[in-house]
């Protein structure tokens, strides 16, 4: 492969999303390996084409096309990518299956688990349950927050060399865990680490200038 | 590769639990490829090992060690043994990378969406919140399985031939969707052709095997 790379994104997401679409993780992915591409973009309030529940049959962002390839989810863009580029991947087969590992764990394990914390408040907050449900998922959300402290330890990047489970890991607790990766000061910090490569803020920037339509779709 | 495999799982689990831990889908991909493996069984209700929590930092299972390569998350599991026989994931470019893409989208599309209207009653049931939740949760969990339902279409398995896509599938509509399959007859369908698969029957009958300790754990 190696050929022209196209991603979906938005021209326009409410202000709680901007910064923080699941396209971030796939342009930083590319800009970490120096990829060029190009973006086909819909607006966040208006419907999918037919076309477009083809390509990405829940109707989100991203979607990527590469030649004959079409695929979705950003983990498996994610790990298609890394198939091509050893600087996201590693092919020593030890090093390999931690990035791995760590990849699903950030959107398996840890995702899951903080998701209500953050986002319960935010969409259902007016809803008594809200507060009440949150309560009770706390623990279970805690308890993975420190479980993955503890696997951090003082390591730099979670998997050996920087990785795609870094940038998976990063979405998982700078967006998903955003209402609690204060308390967690070894987290914090690692999340310093990562956004502070160029190669992050250089996809945030793409995504923010990207986000440049009105509210309001043309129809 | 191809060194002796070991996997951990479960000697005990609660009832509700049997036949659905997630050692299941791993033992799954194994038999579909005829890969011999051991099992180092724990107790679901006893305490994790130091060491335990070193190969899997959740403290869950499944764990998988391969020779020096030593692995946790099932769906990453399941990409580490596909890199190593085509039946499970293909080379071919789109085939493969539809392949991954179906797999992220159970664990992370599928799964998070219709987790609660399965768990918040078993778990929460009691909870005066809990039923308010899932009336909330539910419409978007309806729409993702009406999506996978159009995306599924005619078609025998979901991303062309029979691969770790549909083990992944398989589990989130199996267990994770168990409370709202039923509403979806393309979906069961679905799932009465990949559960009547031998290989599935296996690594059924395995996991049930191995569920042979008592309930409580002697110390």
């Amino acid at each position: 492969m190696s050929e022209a790379i196209t991603i979906s994104a938005y021209e326009w997401a409410p202000d709680t999303s901007r910064g923080h679409v699941r396209d971030l993780v796939v342009r930083w992915a590319l800009e970490e390996i120096d990829r060029p591409y190009q973006t086909e973009l819909l607006h966040a309030g208006a419907p999918r084409s037919a076309d477009y529940m083809e390509w990405q049959p829940f109707g989100q962002v991203p979607a990527l096309r590469e030649g004959d390839v079409e695929m979705f989810e950003s983990g498996a863009i994610l790990i298609h990518l890394g198939e091509q580029d050893e600087r996201l991947l590693p092919h020593e087969p030890v090093a390999r299956a931690r990035t791995l590992s760590w990849l699903m764990a950030a959107a398996c394990s840890i995702e899951p688990a903080v998701r209500p914390i953050t986002t319960f408040p935010r969409y259902f907050g007016e809803q008594e349950w809200s507060g009440e449900a949150v309560a009770f998922l706390r623990p279970f959300a805690e308890a993975r927050m420190q479980q993955l402290t503890t696997a951090l330890g003082g390591k730099e990047w979670i998997a050996g060399e920087f990785s795609i489970a870094d940038i998976m890991l990063t979405y998982a607790l700078r967006t998903t865990a955003a209402a609690m990766i204060g308390d967690y000061p070894t987290l914090v910090a690692y999340l310093e680490r990562t956004t502070a490569r160029p190669a992050f803020q250089r996809a945030l920037q793409a995504q923010l200038d990207d986000l440049s339509a009105p509210e309001i779709p043309e129809n």
